[in-house]
């Protein structure tokens, strides 16, 4: 009771080692709030499983913390995101198509491309086809038909997912970002558009969640083989 | 002091007949919220002014009582509208083309068609031309380049409006409207996404608010002589 | 110019007649805020085009006039929606299970199951799992992983598809339902809730929006061919 | 696939240059959020068009990068604004008149007039005239009515355009800003304000948005032909 | 424990008779919420009693139940409110001036100022000034700097506060109404206006709160002695 | 697949009959969006089984169709609640006081107490005590210190439960109830002042939840034996 | 049009200096979003004013600037508040008390309680007096009935002007501040609270706004002789 | 009148050294807001009693100031609280478990831990047992059952306290915290989850109220006799 704060990871995390088993995709650790030192801990129990692990929302003290356990572990501090083993599996399963409406959504575009890379899907990048140059997404229409998901990465307006979602058969997840300023109340304008998309086919992710949003696309053109 | 509510005009409302004389247009008379027998007063003492007067967001008891004091007023009850006298001016000023993304956002799109025609202005109405199938906004290029303003009305998403501002130099006057449900939050969804629009010239009036984004239009699209 | 409300469907509606061909889905007609005089307008140009199509968000009233127009079309009062023609195509793709944590649930959740189905999907439902007795969901885990994709309908605390995602491989659809009171503002605490899922995978729709679960989950687990 | 960020233009930024033909406006760009690096670029691409452009919501390491590529840029500190090239083409069309309520909405206020100055409109400023001291508004009642229109830039109650609107006859552009602390809510209080104007023709757009509300202006006050 | 629902007046209400003594102003009984049953009881409870008892917030049931006990009690179907004895007392202290900025107002004006009339002060009501026609409240500057505290009732903007607070030396008491629709938000609009009022002496009270304005109004203007 | 809605108990229900074993108290019903077809089945099913049962928020359509099944159940028509057996069990345990604000308090203080009752506490129910007359709290003072736990309910401005709270040793249950208008919000201010209570020991619970309120009183003044 | 930013005081300000005339108080200067430069310009204009001024929401920056001009002015740090002359009018009128509910609120109070003073008002400060343990603030009870206003501040629940206006005759001022956290929502909860005091008499005013708080006091208090 | 801010304990604070003959319980004292010098000072008068108290919400500068006057207290950082005297008392009363969901949920979990451990009682903690692996809590089901009250702490989508009362007999004290990003809304979202659990038995307190929650627990579990 009331001792000293954990030092030990059992005091501060509980590995969720089965997730592969149970669910195809291994658990991703959360760096926003931990400590450094909780993520040294945790980074060093990471090395013994032998399975891609990814750090999210890192800061550069999170990942110097964490490369002092996984040296070798690819940052990509753009994207706050660190994968461990840093080479990505070879490619599997359908083309995910990421694309960013702005180049300051380029961020969170990278967070799920790189996810999706990670847990072992084709991937490919579009940037700066916001909605305001229509001629810049129509530009793209034959590499968003050849995919068999569309991530789409907007802040301000919210429009795209909406557009694209229009124009082809596959799903879209569409990523709400917090770029803008007042009324865009930090990316809650966009939510609520792609939570109202005219166009059926949308699937909504939290505001600025790359990560998420890659690993649904990575699920949805998984390779399935019904049971 | 503390006598019974008001049976005369002094004591329900104060019209505003300087109005045109101050700035160019009538004053309109806002009905929801007022009882029948206010109206009557109203609706008598117009009689009495020379110029054109609006009765807005009137419901079926509100128009008939305006009918007891001005028969020959044109009521318009999928606007919720009367108007009187009941013929519009001869149209002046620049094109005002009012666009509805849906069905449903018809009711609105008429209220603000009907007001810039009694305010002066020459008008066309397109329907239903959603972003969710982008070749309906597409055929209409040609007109809506003609205009001297385009009023967009659409709701759940309200994505149309950066889309049509992103195609045309001239001003579009947005109106969110409460279609939808869930998340659209009666056209909060529709509203943000108009004032985060990516795309700018675009000038939001208030959720519904049709009257007003006729009213806006005409004043734009007026026959301006600079002074 | 300001002429009386329209009776012709061109002065309603521009049916998206290129949606099958351009996304492999038809169009649905979004009856609310339309009149029943334009959904039997909508519901006569249906019958010319040989396609699926389907009605949702109707009452009874709307379903009557579409019935004047189309009388063999399904009418499912509980999920409010009308199919035409009343027979679901044969099923083909992944396995979608839709899962109703409450019964108060079960609207949204038959309307999203009607949808996969009228999209072409094998179906099943699953009732009253909701998290205060966790022995009930897990007791469908074997159906559970036998599905290409899962929809997950829950009001309230929306805890339901967290718990779900974190047990199986598939993605998640997301439905928040406005059932509960208070802080639960008709939906909106369900809604959060699953857009900061702790178990990555989980794809939020609109609340109440059955039809967009469905068709999403359609497309997820469509029998897709990479080209 | 997961490379390391763009270094190259077309890895973060695809310009819109179709604009000015599409629109008669050019593009401007958006600096928040956007990198030095990739702005380093981009100006180096905006060089090479003959077009004017401003670069919006810089901030002082935004400037000097933007700078070096543009080393004659106008900078203009308060507004967050540069302008290129530095020197406004010759004004055309009507008048715009700029009015900020209080001393602290000036970075706003010059933000649009430097705006519509830069697309091309003379323009005046008018400084520190909130209503809480009527008689100053009104002492520029003439200047008011010799604008195609008033742009009213306001926080805190967001009061000033329903005055202005119902003084004039032209169109009013309202710019609620994020001014005041409290139930102020970061400008949203004056945004609401500002869409429920009593005095119809108020336009509204975005917090702080003083470059939208300047581009309006400029659309509105355009020497415009019918065609 | 556990029993029926209370039919005697001490189960459903305790009554307040101190208040008098300790305040000056007696109990009022507010209506909402309340079933007929028990407002019968309390208004026989209430004839006992030697002392001005306003009930607000009734409808006609309400009414109809307290006038079974209390038949002489004076019933203003448009402010919701009884008063009994149905005789206000003799003014004191200094004048009341309520100010009404449209028409729609007109109800929770009212309910002010029966409401400051009853607890016994000289009041005055001023109708339909808002301040899209400022000519009009200006018209009646000398009876507002005649007033003690003037009561200012207004939707929608609900910018006249910060008007008339500019332009007397009295306090202003503000109550912001439900008129209005959309992004009015059932009244949030016009009381954010008002705690944001850039003009200093304006006490605001809850959205529709004409009870509350009126008793704040009589104390303000009570002809108080410093002990 | 997609046949007509259930009508067989499996379709709409899972009862969780072994939550008594689980959690030492039963299931109970909730009524809200469900029909009275689904509850006829439940209450059939609720029949067979040995113990106590509530239906909660059940309104007259409800109330008859479970009485079908179940005639001698109890029905509160105050509190929207059923029960079934109709006599509570035999009190145990620490007392349980129910505090209402005010009386527009009482249904969901009803709802609290009975709740508590069935579930097998001693109860007591003090009303009409809010802070606008702090005697009236203050003169139950000795039976608020002889709770286990005190359940305060109150709507409005949500005061009570931080005065309660500061004065006695046993937790409060503070429930928020949707009384009062305007800012109120439908209870959101009193939900949020409960939650920031000044005085430690507030749990609070949602918005009109006397069931909830009921049932946790219960627990926290269970005669609990340590294991 | 488009010249550098403003260095006279006419391109930064219009001073209301008619305000003593019109209204009875001096103009304040709101610091806040004010540059030290602008604040410089207005401090040199207020020493040829022979009224007294106040500075509020200064910061250290904006202090030494104003000092620059008027080095023998009054400056309170923790109140963030300017006064010049430096010592306060002879009070007149009635008592002004101002209540801190916590420590935390003090430097609000403060600001409340030095604008009444320079306003010409007696006042006294009671200091951590919330109702966590009521018997603090019936231990002042004498002092509040001697006060013609009492202002309240506090944060987190905001309980504590229905106490206190419960208690006394006189009018209320109420200023929630933003003390507290997470559900506190910087202020809001004590707001609403506020607003929806079970007391009538409350007045309230902005989040965090002492100033305003300390005008309308000394408005509610000053020695009015009715014309 | 308008003096200094107050450098004597009486003019910043009046610590209610009656609480805990009055509520069994001393105050606590809540450092946010406060300055170093007003800590210093109640540090100093808390040395005079001879009461376990705790200073909460208190960061380096507050934590040194008040171990000037207190230097024995214990300072646990992490939980930002300090307790004097140092060792808390020998527990009695009913097991409190506290759980937290993620490793970023500690610093609240362990506030909430040390509050009931210097209370009183006996206190066991279990980390990272979030509902994206179920078979993380469920292994810790024994240990749940032997608790008089299980605190849970969890941020996100707020799903674990549903998931754990519906285990257990006890009461839940559910604390949402602000770990999150985007739509978490700073804990908003775990807050309404939390309040809108679908299993009974959950009492929720403030976003990241540690202390609030151990209090409620240590009230929740002492050893009550009831008189």
């Amino acid at each position: 009771m009331a001792e000293p704060a954990g030092t030990r990871l059992a005091e501060v995390a509980d590995l969720d080692q089965d997730r592969v088993a149970r669910r195809g995709y291994p658990e991703a650790v959360y760096c926003a709030g931990k400590t450094p030192e909780q993520l040294r801990l945790i980074a060093a129990a990471v090395r013994d499983l032998a399975q891609v692990t990814l750090f999210t929302r890192a800061d550069d003290d999170h990942a110097a913390a964490i490369r002092d356990a996984l040296p070798e572990a690819r940052w990509d501090a753009d994207a706050g995101l660190l994968a461990w083993p840093p080479v990505p599996p070879e490619p599997t399963g359908g083309l995910v198509v990421v694309v960013a409406a702005g180049t300051s959504d380029l961020r969170v575009a990278r967070e799920a491309m790189l996810t999706a890379s990670y847990l072992g899907r084709p991937c490919e990048l579009v940037v700066d086809v916001g909605v305001a140059g229509l001629h810049r997404i129509l530009g793209h229409i034959e590499l968003l038909r050849r995919a068999r998901v569309v991530v789409v990465v907007a802040g301000m307006d919210g429009a795209l997912p909406s557009v694209v979602a229009g124009l082809i058969a596959a799903p879209v997840v569409a990523v709400p970002t917090s770029v803008g300023y007042g009324a865009a109340f930090e990316g809650l304008a966009a939510l609520l558009a792609m939570l109202n998309a005219c166009a059926p086919g949308v699937a909504v992710v939290n505001i600025d969640n790359g990560y998420g949003a890659g690993h649904l696309a990575a699920q949805i053109s998984a390779p399935f083989q019904p049971s």
